[in-house]
């Protein structure tokens, strides 16, 4: 099954390179703003923030801010500014989720907290979460302010939850879709919804934008719980199997532990409370996937969140950024086609 | 010597007794918004901030902010919101700063990390700073909005400087100054800034009550570094010697060291990078800080700053509000007489 488009009957071209082109100019200033605020004399600072910044990650938050300021005509340099905040919100959060988690590699790289520790990992990202809020205080848009602070409090208040509650092999799908919700769509839904507000293109596309944005942080992740079982050849800088080994609940695993058999739960439950993840389990939970449709169910839902944001583009004006937006969300379903 | 108020010939009142009943029905209402904030569906947010909460400081910073608008006439509501935002980002930097530091108690309780884990520490920090913004952004005030992100990123700098560079018994006076400066002043003159700004007072007032604020601040981080070494018999809610046996540098550490001769050096090298800080050792420190008057000199600077603090008040109308400020800085100090 391949993704349709809703606007119109071809399918979207499934590529991030409209999008990249579109903003590479802008993205440049973004870049050299996050470089310029990630300075500091204290120099363990500019440190850490090169070591993330180098990362090679798509930077696709700040592409979306930048694009959907552009698809509403927007000609000034606030759009920068609130692009390099969203950037080093998620920097922020990179910083200390790595922390929480205990994780020693990212992206195929040492993260942060190994080369320099805790300490240091905790007190940057706190750091670059007050510059993110001077520059977003710079642009003089309390409405986007409301919008990236509000996500800001949710996001931590989803990574809490996840930390209380969702570590538990009995999280429904409705919890762990509220827990993803809150710790990467509603950063994708600020970071998309914030163009149309400086660009003064009225409520109707803001909430359009929010909504691309949502389901198209939704659709991002659920792609990549798939891909972690091994669901594509997607590359996504970590190993088949990173989340099995580090115990994480995701949608697939719950897909399965609901539809097993009780002696299957209980192949759960020790897999992911208690640690018995080595390769043979891996190789157990892809079979158990495999027999509960469970990876397929979960694509299912990533097509059907990927629909939503397409779907919301429809109310935006048809042109060339429409058209760039719409290929970022058929690009993020098709790692799993 | 006693502290000679600049604002008439007699000592001020060196208490904070006119403050707290000259913001008691104030304080009310910020503590009921800081507990409304604080909740959250998620369980363990609600927990730790309330612990946090129920810890029993003086809530000195929301004070300053309550009663730093009220001094110019404010009668509305975003004092209390704006007083509740800046113990927010206070408690955020308590809960970040005992895992940094590793702290199982702080005021004879234990912290926050003791019970819920650094993890949830962390966490709850980061939502507690996100709480924090949605509260300005509501005030609205652009103005406020940047003097409050700015002291968050500059407390934030403070605190990585220290862990890099202020651990070493090199550190000069004036590092140590820029460090209290960051870590500890910033918040309590942006505490006492915002008030004139929410007030309309102008910018003569806010420079004003910035300089109190800041001097305040660091008046009462060097009182608090004398009274760890005994310096009086105030109460800290922490033992004689615990930033010795933490290897803090504090002032009087600095130019106790500054003033030893080389063997003496080597003993504040040995205590503080190398942790030989028993009672022993403490007993030695305090011989070695009275024989170069290290306790004196600190308490010198901090009846400086505590000037300082009382002259830039001179500015302001005279009554009840300028008096129990000024009353505050007396009492700061006067934990040293």
């Amino acid at each position: 099954m391949t993704l349709a488009s809703p606007l119109d009957q071809t399918r979207a071209v499934a590529s991030i390179d409209p999008i990249l082109g579109l903003t590479r100019a802008d993205m440049d200033r973004v870049n050299a703003l996050i470089l310029s605020m990630a300075g500091s004399n204290v120099e363990l600072i500019p440190e850490i923030a090169e070591h993330l910044i180098s990362s090679g990650g798509k930077r696709l938050r700040p592409i979306l801010t930048l694009a959907s300021a552009l698809a509403f005509g927007y000609r000034g340099d606030d759009h920068v500014k609130l692009a390099a905040s969203v950037e080093f919100l998620h920097t922020a959060t990179l910083l200390h989720d790595d922390v929480v988690d205990e994780s020693d590699l990212r992206r195929g790289r040492k993260t942060a907290r190994t080369i320099w520790g805790n300490q240091a990992s905790v007190l940057v990202g706190d750091y670059l979460l007050g510059q993110a809020f001077k520059m977003m205080v710079e642009v003089g848009s309390m409405r986007a302010l409301a919008i990236l602070s509000n996500a800001s409090a949710v996001i931590a208040e989803g990574e809490v939850w996840q930390l209380s509650a969702a570590k538990r092999i009995t999280t429904t799908e409705a919890d762990y879709m509220a827990v993803i919700g809150a710790k990467t769509a509603a950063l994708f839904a600020a970071a998309a919804e914030v163009g149309p507000v400086i660009a003064g293109a009225g409520p109707a596309f803001e909430a359009a934008m929010r909504d691309y944005g949502l389901h198209l942080g939704l659709a991002f992740q659920l792609v990549d719980d798939v891909l972690d079982y091994g669901g594509s050849a997607g590359d996504l800088g970590k190993n088949v199997g990173d989340d099995f080994r580090e115990g994480k609940i995701t949608l697939p695993v719950i897909l399965a532990h609901a539809a097993g058999t009780p002696a299957e739960r209980d192949f759960w439950r020790c897999a992911m409370e208690e640690g018995r993840n080595d390769d043979a389990a891996l190789a157990e939970a892809r079979e158990l996937m495999a027999r509960h449709g469970a990876l397929e169910a979960t694509k299912a839902r990533a097509r059907e969140h990927g629909r939503h944001a397409s779907e919301a583009l429809s109310l935006l004006p048809a042109g060339p950024y429409r058209d760039a937006l719409d290929a970022v969300v058929a690009f993020s379903i098709d790692r799993i086609r």
